[in-house]
């Protein structure tokens, strides 16, 4: 046995979101949507051809890129499509983020933006949000090699609004800014527009929780043309054939299918308006989530315990053992059956413990 | 406008092997399979459950990893999964190839590895084939950051034996020695079992080529315990769900239909000696290819042209403006009626130009 383990990459193994294969629990703990995706899924499904799946899929997955730039109404040449807005967004800093001055991002945030960093070498420095857990837009006018924060941002769920963002983004035309706009759908306005006005805007979208998607892998970034042109060159040259023919094809059926959209957006976003009405009831604290989460505390109770507790009722949630947000839990938006579950469970805990 | 640009990471764009949307030509230009996968795709294509697309997958895509793991009789352990072969393989470069030493691979051979040594800001030195296309095991007895090589190589078919392959392992027990085996099915004898041997060796393959699976984007990963442990703590904190849930069920069971993939592996077999007879009375030139391509080149006539001249025919074939091959052409084996047509297309040129 030689010392070839000298050379290895050693990194913080990242403890994903529990995926339990037992049924009969309730999973509130990787945001994914409660409802079942479009039915366009059924249809495109069943008119899969599987002699092709023989061939190599189109690198450029031009149905998906098509039905996407269509459905928002860009150019195709303004859509990058990747396997998850994680593989789209580990792309965009492998390419934009390229300086050796530090990219920033707050603190408090997706939990993969410092992991890219230490994996690709690049530079950063977290900004710490407000005690409100907001993102304050002068913190980001200072020298930096790109910038990238979500919006809403996870796993607080706050927004930042438009006008602050577009500040940031002017204040910075010498770097790219990458807003990540996983959860945007669920009441927050995309700054989508913006990318006519500014070149150097990368906005990260993700079929994973809006459209039901998270096993097919589909992320997707929108930009100016020569933006996407940089991110297609860099995946091209490694790895040109990422997305698999089922998702290209699935996927595409689903974007074009906006009622079903609609509709299912409108029914997380009044079950979240209920639980934020219940869960102040019952004495919890929270900022004003725009996402299919809420990130909530408890002044008399430990998060970790209830996050065990939760657990062995078969009630999954997040919590993460972190700096400043070690008394929080994350809680999916999810039917409004299991949300009554998710109370009924809290309900007694609250009169047998908190009260 | 800003001069953000400046922090773009330029990359030499790979242009992959065309992928025409027409139908009607005869694609002998991606190595892909000519056949349609195992029957069992079909099965378990009808059994997915399509409402569960709403849930990630299984980071681990344990039931794939369990299909291979026992078809090749490993561990599960022993197993790591990727989307496609240059997935794993770029993961593995990031993974273990952390030296400042260069890492060694040959001159001519698959060309995305410079690519990701690029990529990955990983030095590296390229290692000239002899005249005959083969790998001289000596050459890599040097001190060196990692070795990686393809076998059979690509483009050339050539095959490397298995003792020569055992040498170099042998002499480098102080890095990873990755063996990727995309080719290995049609007729090299796998290095799989020196896993038990040698804890630093790393074994690829994938589907995309044998198991007729390209467009699902599967490539997969034989190590010692520790190495595959090493390669999934990189992956989960890159990307923890890269697998989509079609490509793991459909490939689990495309995995296991030993009986179709070995029938099909034997047709093309078949079919790639009869078209080395063919070729050869036709003048071509060529080593003798173990891969389910040909790299042929003619003493009279200009690969370049008759790539193009191919082309217009309707019939894709693959050419590498490179220095040393830049006379070749490699030729997938499709059916026998694919060759066929290309043949008599040969033929015609080859009285008419050629002789």
């Amino acid at each position: 046995m030689g010392n070839w383990e000298q050379n290895v990459r050693r990194v913080t193994p990242y403890v994903p979101g529990e995926q339990p294969k037992q049924e009969n629990i309730i999973k509130l703990n990787t945001n994914e949507n409660p409802y079942p995706p479009s039915p366009a899924l059924k249809k495109a499904w069943q008119q899969m051809d599987l002699e092709k799946m023989r061939l190599y899929p189109d690198p450029a997955a031009s149905e998906l890129v098509t039905a996407i730039a269509e459905t928002y109404g860009v150019k195709e040449s303004q859509v990058f499509a990747g396997v998850g807005s994680d593989d789209v967004l580990a792309m965009a800093f492998l390419t934009f983020f390229n300086s050796e001055r530090p990219i920033l991002f707050p603190d408090i945030t997706y939990s993969f933006y410092d992991v890219w960093a230490e994996l690709f070498r690049i530079p950063y420095r977290q900004i710490p949000l407000n005690d409100r857990f907001e993102i304050i837009k002068e913190d980001y006018f200072a020298e930096n090699g790109g910038i990238v924060f979500p919006n809403p941002n996870a796993p607080t769920g706050v927004e930042l609004p438009v006008s602050d963002i577009e500040a940031i983004i002017a204040a910075n035309q010498n770097t790219v800014v990458i807003v990540d706009e996983a959860y945007v759908d669920f009441g927050t306005i995309s700054v989508l527009p913006l990318i006519e006005k500014y070149d150097n805007l990368l906005v990260v979208q993700t079929f994973s929780k809006s459209r039901s998607l998270a096993g097919l892998r589909i992320g997707y970034a929108f930009g100016s043309e020569k933006l996407i042109k940089y991110l297609n060159d860099a995946k091209y040259s490694f790895n040109s054939y990422t997305m698999s023919r089922p998702s290209v094809l699935m996927g595409a059926a689903v974007v074009r299918d906006q009622e079903y959209f609609t509709e299912t957006i409108h029914k997380i976003i009044s079950t979240r308006e209920r639980m934020k009405k219940e869960l102040a009831g019952l004495g919890f604290v929270f900022a004003d989530s725009k996402s299919n989460f809420l990130f909530v505390t408890h002044p008399q109770y430990s998060a970790k315990e209830l996050f065990a507790q939760l657990k062995e009722a078969g009630i999954f949630v997040r919590y993460f053992e972190k700096p400043r947000i070690d008394r929080y839990l994350r809680i999916t938006v999810g039917t409004d059956e299991e949300m009554d579950c998710l109370l009924n469970f809290l309900k007694e805990k609250c009169t047998g413990v908190f009260l």
